[in-house]
Parts: structure tokens; sequence; C-alpha cells
């Protein structure tokens, strides 16, 4: 596999799509605001004027796009890569979105003859740049054979789930669950533990301490060093919670923690942090709420 | 420091005194019910009759009970260890108590001449019974040096706090109240996962990679093999998440997710799995939930 | 007015329809499946083949439809009332749907000529027949004149909230939010009082005392008597729990307790209730939850 | 039944001991703050230095004190009323409690050939003033019977519930979780009315026109006008969900509503309105967390 598109140039994907020149792939990219390719372009990536121009020709066509209504943009319509992938090419797709639309777009896939590989991945912009992402990948078995090396260009490595790709977006919204509640949790530990007087390092040790998990201490530290940049943005927060809890509703089972935080999410939402990190809107919030 | 009094041999307590015979100390044990004394008394360890006599002596004295209601029989009233801990001597509190116990009891060691030194532990029976326990450390700096070699033959470390034993309370239910909400959860996404189809140690193997966390790990095994052994009874899951609550209502800190966590908890509980492992009867309560 | 066409004809729309006939107003029926609109013909209404008929020559055309989904089917489409409703003509819109949706419907027929008034029902099955319906109404303050007495066959009678059928959507939303709250927390309520003893007419008795409200009184009664009829299906209660939590979610306000309801309802919808009745399925799943 | 006496002259045991004073009842009044007896003395009252002075000689002696602690307060120790109640006399006690505490004193008086009856009331000052409480009521019959002139005298009725203290108690905390989750949500939907430009009259029209119940009328109209005057004091409310979630903790029965509702308290409570009004409080709370 040599030529591969990319669609979605934002503080994922562009890290994401320089691993990709660096490990010697012919890369064209599209994103909706041309500038941010800029970059890439210097790098050695080509320009497409649409998303189907970039998936024109191309073995893998990689969709990194924040939300079931920017995904369906880019691959249907005329300019979309639904029917400019070529016969027997596959669309690696890479953002977090529903299950009920990975299934959609398998089915129209394979109508076309493509193949529909998802494979949303974990780690922020930090992780991305570091290639440090980890995959959980859901699609026809040959087409992860194929497409493993663009993912080892850009991740440390992925869990193969099974040939449904909405398997993918499962997994995806489950353990983005669990990491914005842990995130939630964090915050409400910091804002009693500074209530009560308890100095905020020394609960960042004790984190350390008990849970001995990079992720933990990546957030820990940036809620006790009051570290304001942005991260992953809260509305992306919002967006995952709302697909989880609507794949959790249709199937039955409560997730009332999942449901806090999203009014938690919807209260820094309302003090005007949409577009502001999550971690830090959500201790801006509560530290303010009482 | 060589002469130990133990009070409190449940399944923390028993292998922590252990741990203080096999590093040299002389050690006299009292437990409620006698018989969980055999053990340690064949191990070297010398029996008390009463806590007063467990403390008579002793440089220090520890306990290790179950919440507040404990701690007060075995400190107040004729054989409470109280009035029995010689002057100079420390009570090394190791329990998870509220931190207004611990302020009251400071005060009441303070007028006998004696000291209270706070140190309740992080970790199951297999961290005590692997000495790798953490302890958090509030009370008299120079207790504190004093009992150190004391913690460190049963624990893997300590943080400390600083002079007062009501931080360690705090630093420990606040972490507590970190743990529960990642079990509470991850008890949600295994039940979620097993209802959309996902195979569990996929999970299990996602949260590994994406935690990289011990403790998760832990929990997330035990849960995917339907690992019914008691690690943590419920009830003292509830005990620790009415004692966060309270804390954090005196603060005006709202705490959705440990509100969360107890309803669950008492759901558990009307099933009737007081006694039975936390994280195994909320798993068995929400799957038969929805 | 006297051509009046009516699409929706389930449990609140076809004694609905009844009251216009006798009312004297000529009526021309659609439903989706037709079979339901028998009793109506009978009673002197005509029937039509498509929404498109229903709405052709009629003064208003009134539709009550369950969802967003179904009020986008009868609107739009080659056989959608859109195109078919006479110019100066009035849409009726008295289903439960989305402030967006409505917004985007006065849009769409503004360019047509002709008029959307909004005017969603509060009361269940027993209301609409007894004509105790309230309904809150959105729309051209002429259009809404025109409407009146069309309104008040049906209606106990309305509250006219100004031109912006979104905002009749809005009140509609946050008042069954009030409701679906009161019901919860009723079956709580219940359940509580049958875990301690308490008998379920003294709860009642004391509700009645209490609250002085028929709607309490109602749902009490029905808790007491574990009254299993059909009077408001699950899956309309979560259906109405999802449109107020995007639309708080959007103004930034927190609702934590629409969000624990919905959560209930997301444990009976996975016992298999989601065409039960809202209350009655409540409690079961919560007398079965402890 | 004659000679009365009256512990606790707060907003409520004022006005309900000057409706006694008016029924021609012989009232001895005891308070922890002497000054609020005054006004009571000038119509007729006589003073007491102690709760024991109180209930000696009285053949019926009525608490109306704020919790659990003021309760123990008044009836333990050398100036209690316990051992000053002539045998045959009757503790009345009408203030919010637990369940266990009624269950410890049935037995305590019983001991002393005396009785107590729990007659919590519903309804807040203005009730108070205007004989419109409702008593719900548990302990002997006979005893009730000979309290019932007196009970009359100061409410508009009473529901008995059986020889249990505890089932009033119960009854009354049940009752009171459905208003204080009724209260939150109503301050939830003029929050979201508000942030959507409803107007708020037209809010509580409405909420007139469904719910057509009184309570909902008092609390809509506060919440409309913005009435900050304190009827039911925020602290009160706290302690009532504390103690209702024991209760159901006990049951093992969730109350998510009531768990969603003590959180918003606390973040009150956060903002400094401990002894403010409980809607006022929430209101201005939650207008302030987005």
């Amino acid at each position: 596999m040599k030529d591969i598109g990319f669609v979605g140039l934002g503080v994922m994907g562009a890290p994401m799509a320089a691993h990709l020149l660096q490990a010697g792939f012919a890369v064209r990219v599209w994103n909706r605001t041309a500038e941010k390719a800029e970059a890439l372009l210097a790098q050695g990536a080509r320009r497409a004027t649409t998303p189907a121009e970039a998936a024109a020709g191309a073995e893998a066509i990689i969709t990194m796009v924040a939300d079931d209504e920017a995904l369906r943009h880019v691959v249907h319509g005329s300019d979309g890569i639904l029917y400019s992938l070529s016969a027997g090419g596959v669309h690696l797709t890479m953002g977090t979105v529903s299950p009920q639309l990975l299934r959609q777009l398998t089915h129209e896939h394979r109508e076309c003859g493509t193949h529909l590989l998802a494979a949303p991945v974990f780690g922020s912009k930090e992780s991305a740049v570091g290639k440090k992402l980890w995959a959980v990948v859901g699609g026809q078995a040959a087409a992860f054979e194929r497409c493993r090396p663009v993912i080892e260009a850009m991740c440390a490595g992925g869990t193969y789930l099974g040939e449904d790709p909405g398997a993918a977006a499962q997994m995806k919204l489950i353990i983005n669950m669990l990491i914005s509640t842990a995130v939630a949790a964090l915050v409400q530990a910091f804002t009693l533990g500074r209530a009560g007087g308890l100095a905020a390092d020394k609960l960042t040790e004790v984190v350390r301490r008990v849970f001995a998990s990079p992720l933990y201490e990546r957030y820990g530290t940036r809620l006790e060093k009051r570290d304001f940049d942005v991260y992953f943005p809260l509305k992306l927060m919002l967006k995952d919670l709302r697909l989880v809890l609507e794949m959790a509703a249709a199937a039955g089972v409560p997730l009332p923690h999942a449901a806090a935080t999203r009014e938690m999410v919807v209260a820094a939402i309302g003090r005007g942090f949409a577009d502001a990190d999550a971690a830090a809107s959500l201790l801006r919030t509560w530290e303010a709420t009482g």
C-alpha cells in the first residue's frame, strides 16, 4: 500500500498525516479549511480540492473528522469519497462516530465494491504527535491486513475486534466513557481537596501512587498545574457522551455516571467553554459551582 | 521502636501484623473475635485480652478497624486504649474513618500526653499480603518519624500530608471516591459491552492499553473473569461513600458521581450483597438491572 | 373555519378528531395504519389516502404524530402536506416534537404562503376523551385566532405564548420534564414505602392531601392499584427526555433530574417495556432493581 | 386533655402553640432561645425554664424541634422530658426526625410508662399560621385518640398510620422527598425557560393548569416572582434528604432523584445559602451554574 488519501487535518489528523509522510506514503490531503494543509504540503503532501479527489486512485482513504455529520458530509454527495474510491479500496475511518453510521456506511461501501475499516484511536494531540495512539479496529480481516502498515505508521498499535466496524465504534465510545468519568471524578477530587485545604501536588502524588496510570497522571498534573491549553475540546466530550448514552439507551443499559458527566459538561457549556479544554473547563466550572 | 500493639485482625489487619512480626517487632494483638488471632500467635504474637491491654506499655498501638463506631469502641471506655497508652505513645490509626472523628481523637490524645497519627492505607488484601500498600499520613512530624519503620514494615511507602490527622482521612476518602467511581464505570462498561456483543477480554485489553494502570487491570480482569471472591465488601464501599459525601456536603462541593455510585451500591445492597465483593456485586446488579 | 384535515389517529388523535366531528367540523382523516380510521368514518369523517389529500382544500390541517421523524414524514415528500395545503391554510401541529423542527417548518410554511401553528397538548388518553387537554400555543396571532374554535373543540383551553411555534415546543418539553420527574419520584416513593411496610393506600392518601393535584392523584392511584394499562408508552417518555436534555444542553442548563429519569427509563427499556405504560414500567423496574 | 407542654418555638412551633392557646389549652412553653417565647407569654402561655419543667404535670408534651440531635437533647439528660413526664403522659413529637430515633424513644418511653406519638406535619410557616398543616400519625391508638383534639387544634387533619411511630417518620421523609424533587425540578424548569426566552408568568400559568396543585402553584409563584423570603431553610432540606437517603440505603432502594437534589443543595450550601430559603437558593444557584 502506497497511495493514501487523508481527509480531516485537525489537531489529531495533521500529525497523523505527517507520520504517514515520514513513513514514505504518498499522501493526498483535503481539509475543510484549506490553510490547515499548508504545513503538510511543505512536508511533501499533495493537495486535493475535494474529498472525492483525495480518494480517487488511493488504495486507502483515511477520514479523521469530528462527528457523524462531518463524516456523512465527506462520504456522500457529489464531492464525497464514496463513488470516487476505486473498487477494492479501503475507507479507513479513524474519528469517533456512531456505530449506526458505521453500519450504514459498511453497507454502502460494500455496494460500491469498496471496504469500510473503522479504526478510531485513543490519545490526544500529544499522543498523535508522539505516535502513541492506540487503535481499535473493526472491519474485514483482509482489509485490516492491508491497512496494518498504515495504522502502524500512525499508532503504537491496535486491537482487532472482528468484522463489524460498528464494534470499533462501540469500544471507542465505551472507553471514552471510562475516560470522561475518570476526568470528571478527578475534577471533583481536586475541587474537594482544595476546599478542604489539601495541597494539590500531594493529591497528584497519591493519585500517581494508587492508580500508577499515565492517563490519570496526565490529567492530574494538568488539573494540579491549572493548565488551560486545549487538549480535547469540551464540545467533543459532549458529543461522545451523547453517542454512548444513545447506544446504551438502545441496549437498555443505564449509564448514570455518563449521565452525570454529561450534566457537568452542559454546565460548562453554559459558561461558554464549548471550545475550551474539557478537563480545564470542568475544573473551572466545578470550582465556581459551589 | 520495638513494642507494638495491634487491634483489628481482619482481612487487612492480619497480614499487616504478620509483616511486623517478620520485621522483628514484638506485637501484642487483640481482635473482637479472638480466633482470628490464632495464626499470628503461632508466628510469635502475644495475645491481649482487651484493646487496653494491647496498648499498655506499647510504644505504638495500631488500630485497623472498619469504621468510626468500631474505632470509638476500641479507643474509649474502660477497655479502650486511650487511658492505657503510655505518655508519649502513638496511636497509629490505619482504617478509613471520618476526618471529624480523627480531629476529636487528636484532641483527646493530646490531653492524655499521647499522639494520634493517621495513616490510612490504599490497597486490598492482596496488597496487604504483598506489602504493596500505600499510606497517607497525617499527624505530628516527630511521631511520624518514630513510626516510619513500623509503617515501612507494612507498606511500600507513604505520603506525609502534615500535622493534621484529619487531612489523611480526607485524602483517603477522596482517593477512595476516585476508585469507586472507576469501578462503577468499569461495571457499566462491561455490562454495556456484553449487551453489545463485545468480547470481555478485548475490553480488558483495551482498558489495559489506554489506562496502563494496575488498578484498572485488576478490576477489569476480575469483571472479565467474573471473579466473585470477596476483595472488598460492598458495605465498606457504602460507608466510604457516605463519609465522602458528608465531607463534601460540609465543604459545599457537589459530588454527582459519588452520589451515582452510592445509588448503585444501594441497589446491590437491596439484592442482598452487603457482605459480597463490591465490584462483583455491582456487576451482578447492573447486569440484572436492565 | 369548517374544513379540517387530521393526520395521526393514535390514542390521542382519534378522540380529538371525534370531538371535531361532534362540534360540526368537516374532517378528512389519514392514518399510517388505515384501520384506525374506521370508527371515525362511521362518525362522519371522510378518508384521505395520503397526508397531502387530507390537507388539500382544508383551512387547517392538524397533525398529531409521535415524533420529529413522523412529522417530517407527513409534511415533506410527494405525499406530504407542505405543498398541498392551500395558501393561507394553517398547519396545526399538536404532537410533541423538537423546537428546531418547528422552527424549520415555520420557515418552510412561510415560503409556501401557509402558516405553522404549534399547539402541543397536555393530558393523556383519558383527558383527550374527556376534552380536558390543555394546549400551549405558538405561532402567528391571526392564525391562532382563526384556529381557536378548532382548539377549543378538542381542549379545555390553551395558553398563547407568542409568535414563535418553537416556544410551544419548549414549554411542552419543560412541563413534560416536570411530569416525568414527578412520576419517577412517585415510583421511588411507592417502592420505598412498600419496602418499609407502609400501606400503599395511606401513601396515596397523604400524596392527595399534600399535593392536592389531580395529576399526582391519578399517578398515585395507578401505582397504588398496580394498574398496568397503557396510558403513555415508555418509549415516548424516553423521546421527550431526549428532546428536553438536548434543548437544555444547547442552552447550557444542566438537568440532573431529567438525566436520572432517563436512566430509569433506559433500565425499563432493557426489561422490554418500551411499549408498556411508562409509570407502570418504571414501578416494575424499580421494585426489581434493589 | 387540658395541660400541654410545648418545646420548640421556631417558625413552625410558635404559631402551632398559639393555636393551642386559642383553643383553650393551658400551655407551658420552652425554647432554647428564651426570647422567642415572649409573644406566646403575652397570649397566655406560661414559661418553663427547662424541657423537663414544660413536661412536668402535662398530659402531653409536644416537641417541634429541627433534627435528631435537638430531639435527643430535649428528651434525654437531667433537664430532659423523659423522666419528668407523668406516667400515662404522651410525648407528641411533630418535627422531622429519623425512624430509628423514634423507635428508640418509643422503647424508652414505654419503660417510663409514658407514650411516644409521632405526628410530623406537612406545610410551611404559612400553613402553620393558617392551620392548614397535615399530620401523619404513628403510635398507640389510644394515645392518638387522646391527642386528637390537640392535633386538630393545630392542623387541618391527619392520617393515622398505625402503632409504629417510625412509620410516621418514614411517611414524612418519603413525602418530603417528593416535595424537594418537585421543587428541584421547578427550579430547573424556570432556569431553562428563562434561558430559552419563555416568560416566567406563562410557565407558572401552564404549571397551574397542568398540575392544578396549590403546592406547585406556591413554589411556581415564588420562583416566578423571585421571592427570596425564608419559608424553609436549605439546611433543613439537606437534613431531610440525608435522612431519606439513609432510610432508602438501609432498605436497598435507590433514590437517584433525591441524590440529585442533594447535590444541588450541596452546591447551594457551597454558595453560602445554608440558612436561606431552599427554593430561592436553588434557583439562584442553578441560574449561576451554567
